[in-house]
């Protein structure tokens, strides 16, 4: 009896500590940018899925950006097609486009719609290619390197995605671009999502990754930065503190903050219920970027 | 770094169990009766109200109805006033009448809705003589003795009670009633609690007592008793597993479960945050009497 | 049938005459603040409560507000507790107030209600204790005197009693304040009449006394002041044309005014229909102030 | 003082009295007809359409139908042109026809827009030839007199009236109408008046007349019978109490109240206000036709 | 068959070129002025009207300003009354403003109303005199000419006209004004179109002529200028090349695009459906005059 | 002149036809289906895309609906795999499943989106994935052939689709189902084009083939059957008149009709602007089917 008693206790308090919250996110958009590698588990997956669903639940609206590496390149395989990369960045000629763009949107984000539509949300899959919903420019050539299909951000129409969300959709993102001439374009899905949270004042973006945030020494799990104001975030650049891969990654959501997104986060996707977490409890979890 | 995982996941599994039953809740009118003499305490009665408040928070319309026995006994003890009891019943003269309708709409029920008001509530108090939100008639005489001003509960406005709710008030109710000459009367708080449910149509009614619900054996907290379907309340109350005081609060809970509320509980006010535990979780706590 | 043409005659001028008043007072909020010892008997209390009920009907939007003196004094002497008086104003302990909520939001304001309810009147009773409708501070001490539980208002929600007004109802408030802490204090109704209406942005004040309104001779009744402009009022005080018990009174209304409340009244409450007739001929009754 | 005290006791029991049927009568609609000889006196017109000012102005929707036999004799007149009658209908041709036009909706009409605009009601002034408001079919021979362009009511777009009036609008009413193929015809005002009416769900109908209103004893003024219930309204022909001209006037009411008009009544139109003093007094005037 | 396809691709492409427009002007207010001695045909009255209709069908809101001189000098001829006209000004004394009054309010409002009409459209015929649509002023004598009954427009109540459109009314508008008192006066049916296009903001305005636009050389018909920027107007009618009745017609029109209207076309309304093609072609017809 | 002059003339007649037919069908659904060999001509597409783009404009509702059958089968080639078809049903196994959906939601239905997109119309691709628009079951094996993945349809979300459609959006639908475990199946597109129809309560639903209709003779042209009543299609495949692969096209467009849509057409879409001319001419095209 005294344990159950205690477990009441400590729902209660859970119950007590998350309820402000959950009142404060109702009717808030929140972006939820997953992807990658470590995010391949099928597990891990849905309860980031279900996490969303339940969102959507207690009246957020959920909005997520997938890319879809991995996919893609299986595919370009199959057909054996390769891609060269140049300082990170897939030169993309016109057959790889077509499969990008097959894969992101005919594959990864037809399943991603399907399986929250299977838990009872109504989930929709668009792409940049929908209403023109991501339009963008070729990137020009950096250093004599002509990239090709890749794109540059011109704009997102966040009014179509706030009309979604507002119809009760949960709109799934695949990270294709389109130019004036209707031709498509890969663009960099954590862009995307900065861009998108942007264009429909999103309060949260949520950074799905494999780590648990950004730490000062990126091997002792003891040095993660819980608060990260944008201001910091350069001189710790140049001090090193913050290094490697991390860069890109903060100077993204450093971006993304100053496009008026309130909260950035960086969190590990692979703990179970992250997003609830983060969410809904005091201390959260993760790196938070903020101004 | 382990014993905080394990609290992230115990909240992440408290949040995933309660998020569906808040949602489900949102929009549904839930009756909130306590009372008596174990809920005196001003730090009970500070959780009651706090989770009568975090309900709000969530988008349940919240209804609180109170007695005030002791206030009133003390008052009419310092006008040097004397009150018999028939069968349980305050027989009640008119100077008693103004007593018990000062204390109850005048003390309790207005530091009630001032207690809400300053968690951030717009709890506004009332009475069965405010728009004629109770109306009674005298109680006849029952076996040749006159109860005086002791009312039986004709109509209650749902419609009102509805109609504050939607517009975002917590009513406070004073369980005074008032007859078709606008003289007030006596009612019985759990009666007007029951009567109040059915007429706003509520999904449920929480009786706040200082038990932790209904026993096999009433010294056994083992026996509880956690479900109990109306049909079975009758013969249990006649094989003698219900028994003394707890005859008249069963009889009472059948009849609001008849007139339309779909589940009625008895649980133990004096669990802190007893009203979200019960509401939020999968297992709830005390006595659910349903159809 | 001369006699009656004649009535009919007259009846329809009063109809020709009234009509544009009650069409220009439509949807306007009029506070009638009433109260005192002439105003305790109940046959005038139920012309005055008849014409509230008539405005209703008529869509104008009646806010009701009563002190209760009398019967605070009679409760005091009941339980054998004496209250000094500095300056006009009660020097109220904790004992007191509760003694005055009582009495105020438990006695007078319910039976307020209840009369007109009784009427086919959405009448409610509040007061500043509801949702925090009227916030106060404790008067400071005056010359070394501390009045105790006596509050100065620091606001009145006016945004709540325009609500409840265009739900129909018709808000009977006791004047009672609200501290910070939730401790509750006497107020002067009178004050509160002016700070509601100002804070509803009302169209009217009426203030019924039992005076025909304010006289250049008090004992003369020929001498009667029908309109008073604010800009007069204290050269009139100086003078001595105003003088005594109206000093107060009129300085109050000057405030009312000036605090954006059109037109403020001191009509004599004793004629019967005095509201109708003030509001709804030319001539009116009483002495208006106004800018 | 003594006189004006009593003048505001009389003018209060005016309003006492007026108040429920002003609150009663908003939103209701009311028709008016009126013409003949006796209301072209334009003093009496004045008083006529300022009461029709006065019920919009408190909420009322009034509907006027007019006449204009007058008129057209004098423009006849004026052109050369003699009209036949049989049993008291024109035998209407084509000229005569567009003659009756011209002057119904052309200038009795428009000047009648024109007065009651001109006191701040939006009037506008329209025929049964507007949107086909009342369409017609040709009056078939009747004992082998063909009357021409004098047709009989198929339907009125109660619709189109009861749209305008709850735009603002009080429509003016030319008794002309149309068939199927866009001719004009002439129909009787007074029968207009009745199928207007019971197409908008009028909850009046007054008949202004030049007569008090139907009396046992056409020259005994106190003959008048205030109440007259259609079912005793044939016996009374057949027994002689009601004679003469007020044999077709009486039938016309009845078959209104048949078609589903609560209340129709013929009252003198010469009495100043006299529409006001019927609507808003407990005791009305002239006679009431009800089922 | 081969004939057959040619002319399903004529269809096609007329539907191609059509639609856009279809959808540019619904939601428009289009004002269509008619009359004089060309536009007496019935025939050519009624493609006319059917344009009318057509253009409410997809959206437009036309409405329509006629004049009607040929018909009040029938009818002034029938009464032996003979007009004196100054500087082509009708000299209108009380007995010819009440023909003129009868015959545009009674009979060609009325009769174009009935027409429109019977094409299914809720034609509703009105005057200056209804809801003091047109309010003027007494035009001051020129050059010691006392004109009579003729006014100046004061203002046009744009309101109105946009309500009764925006409750699927086409208005059809008889050119008489009203003043101060009540009094109708004559006023110019053409500068009548302009004021009330420039009060409901009007898309276009467009005069229906006998003409096929303003030409360079009067008998020249290949000499029709097709766009007239107001700016150039008056180089023209001192250079020559606008010259006699075409001078005050283009006039009118600059002050109409000054006004705010932003097309004004001047069209040859004896060519069948000319509105439509007007209208829904990308040349058009006529000549067009615009800032 | 002339011949510009009848240039009018046919652009008026034109239009005065389409008109009609343009307010009729506004706020209807029409469902486009086109697909196939013949429909491969970006500049056939541009047409119908056009036409899609045009009903937008003038207040239809357009859902197109859309196979892909070449450009899988390209796909299958290049990544070596083959097809087997039994009964012109193409059996379908996992990996080829997956080509079909990577082609018809990525490619196809992305590329139809962006086309419409940059037309101007806020076209969104969707799938039966999304939402569980088409809900599917495995198609049970047929004689004893297993099909695999491909699907009946079960249901179609028409609330969904009319949401969308409200919301201006024009969806564009690629033919996948989902069975309830969330895995995609193949579907026929006509069939779904017809379920989707019945969903919606679409008013037409265009085959765009590559035929001018159904024809009683093959091979001439001039036996096109304008109107087919679904009463007399079984008897005339009995009699031979319809044969061959016109067998299973009429049989769908019967059920189709059955299901209540109202007009099924079968038309050329190699004829431009097909769609326009089909709707908005008198004659319309191609072959009617209906009750």
């Amino acid at each position: 009896m005294k344990a159950n008693y205690d477990n009441i206790i400590h729902k209660a308090n859970t119950l007590v500590e998350a309820l402000p919250y959950i009142c404060a996110f109702s009717g808030k958009f929140v972006v939820v940018k997953y992807g990658g590698n470590a995010m391949n588990d099928p597990e891990i997956i849905k309860t980031i899925l279900q996490d969303v669903a339940a969102l959507k639940t207690v009246g957020v609206y959920p909005i997520v950006v997938h890319g879809g590496g991995p996919e893609i390149n299986a595919m370009l395989g199959k057909v054996g097609k390769k891609s060269e990369f140049v300082n990170g960045l897939r030169v993309t000629d016109l057959e790889t486009m077509e499969i990008v763009q097959m894969i992101l949107c005919g594959k990864v984000n037809k399943n991603v719609a399907s399986n929250l539509s299977g838990m009872g949300v109504r989930a929709i899959g668009v792409s940049g290619k929908d209403n023109e919903l991501i339009r963008v420019r070729k990137k020009p050539p950096v250093g004599g390197v002509d990239y090709g299909y890749v794109g540059d951000i011109i704009s997102v129409n966040g009014e179509m995605l706030r009309g979604l969300c507002l119809e009760d959709y949960v709109p799934v993102i695949a990270s294709i671009g389109v130019d004036e001439n209707g031709e498509s374009y890969n663009i960099n899905a954590d862009t995307a999502a900065c861009e998108i949270g942007a264009a429909v004042g999103a309060d949260k973006l949520l950074f799905l990754t494999d780590i648990d945030g950004i730490r000062r020494n990126a091997d002792d799990e003891d040095t993660l930065i819980p608060v990260l104001r944008i201001g910091e975030a350069e001189s710790m650049i140049e001090s090193g503190i913050i290094s490697g891969g991390m860069i890109p990654k903060v100077r993204g959501c450093v971006t993304a903050v100053k496009k008026g997104i309130k909260n950035v986060h960086i969190i590990n996707g692979t703990i179970p219920h992250c997003i609830l977490v983060e969410l809904f409890t005091v201390k959260g979890i993760g790196t938070l970027i903020l101004e």
